[in-house]
């Protein structure tokens, strides 16, 4: 297992975690600019964060600092309910896939879609079956133009308390039947993200691990649990604050061969949120060396 | 599958569906009356709620309505951080047991427990694992009280949103291991109860409903869960309200010879429990027959 504690030299940020500082939106030009100051050698932007600040531009500002990214947010969102909404998904997939290109992310993380509605508060129906087969196809369609741009593609299954309405893949052993059913050779184009925070209480967590190996780990990213946690979205935990032990998984992880980012990934619309961006770019930089 | 749209008679009351009403407790002998009064035949009491309204009192209730039990709420919270709470919650099982038997519960449910601390705030380790273990040290040690007694012994898988504070078994499948580690030989004296809200997003769920059996399957609950969900805890939806498709998973466990209550426990701090509990119960009786 590879020593955080002397440099944050394996740290990433995930932009979402600054995105928005007492409700003034960061910008990601800035944002970068902010990351590079302090050393941060990688980050993860949001593709919306990304168009706001255009995408050459974005890719300059990257190529500028020699600022890597440990994956690109998201693609997926594959179920429908109608022919219409399953094309442009996919074209929009599409587009997705040739902006990871261009900003030379290792991987398109993929939220995979809930029931189609569910996000909106209508489910259109309550077949998560049924969705579960959309995401497949979707995600089976989508890997032959990854393959054709050489993009891989990273599952992320989502904590349980998502299936309804942003994820119907929940755990690692699923995001794994799923890579086996459509890339059983294993060949590098399909994996899964390993997010602690959604995976860090399921009893197979680290049999799955296991069974993901090298090939299929694409990507870590870590945040905390809080008791209490106040909010299923917006109430994530600095490194440190919760109770989910990241050592124990990232060594896992690194056991199977992973030597890429740990990916800060934080929603916290009451705690970080309202901070200066600067102290929390700074308090991830010492969370990551003593908690990570 | 029973066909449940032409009455009430499989319809059980968890009495925290009901337990305070705008702003006031409702006494459990009043609730018992009020669930006699609609011709519901089961109820499943918590313990505070018994203790408040007192043991013998309230077995004369039910023996005077003629009300059964779909199971007693409950037992459990097994992780501790010193010999002395341990040897506590063993007492207090116990006592749990006893209870369940004067009621003539046909199962006492358990709620195993998370991260020792976690509840309030504080957890005293992130070792889920270790965890895990006091649960299994602590179901058997319960066991052979319960055998004893001829109790039933019924766990509930919690959602892993819970995984930390208030119970650390999180799914079916993990549940059955258990069941199959304390009672390999399906004697009746371990099963699972299965909660609607706690497992509806499990994509292996149907398998394992399968695994259980009729032996294992104790106790069915039912509620719904809402889009968006806006408390981890006390917004539980009822039944229709919701994403979850409750007839499916009634006819898995109806096929495997489950004829027992369907137990609606709902908690829901921003809406039902705002209501008067009459026009709960009566919405009850009528979500059971269309939705269940």
């Amino acid at each position: 297992m590879r020593d955080f504690s002397q440099d944050h030299r394996w740290l990433s940020i995930n932009t979402a975690t600054v995105r928005r500082q007492r409700g003034k939106d960061w910008p990601l030009l800035d944002i970068l600019d902010a990351c590079a100051e302090r050393g941060i050698r990688a980050v993860a932007p949001w593709r919306d964060q990304v168009a706001a600040s255009g995408l050459s531009a974005t890719a300059a500002k990257l190529k500028a600092h020699g600022l890597e990214l440990s994956g690109y947010c998201r693609g997926g969102m594959f179920t429908y309910t109608d022919a219409a909404s399953r094309q442009a998904v996919r074209d929009d997939n599409r587009r997705a896939l040739d902006e990871a290109c261009t900003l030379g992310a290792p991987c398109l993380v993929l939220v995979v879609g809930g029931l189609p509605g569910a996000l909106a508060g209508k489910a259109a129906h309550r077949d998560i079956a049924a969705a579960r087969e959309q995401v497949n196809e979707g995600i089976a369609a989508l890997l032959h133009d990854a393959r054709e741009r050489a993009m891989p593609l990273a599952i992320e299954p989502l904590h349980p308390m998502y299936a309804a309405d942003r994820a119907c893949i929940n755990t690692l052993e699923q995001a794994l039947d799923v890579c086996d059913l459509l890339d059983p050779q294993r060949s590098g184009a399909l994996g899964v993200a390993v997010d602690v925070y959604h995976v860090w209480w399921d009893p197979k967590l680290l049999a799955m691990i296991e069974r993901a190996g090298r090939e299929r780990l694409l990507a870590f990213h870590v945040c905390d649990w809080l008791t209490p946690t106040t909010d299923l979205l917006e109430d994530r935990g600095m490194m440190g604050d919760g109770v989910i032990d990241i050592p124990r998984i990232r060594a896992a992880v690194e056991a199977q061969g992973f030597a890429g980012y740990s990916e800060v990934e934080i929603f916290s619309s009451r705690n970080w949120w309202q901070r200066d961006g600067a102290e929390v770019l700074d308090t991830c930089t010492q969370r990551h060396r003593r908690c990570v």
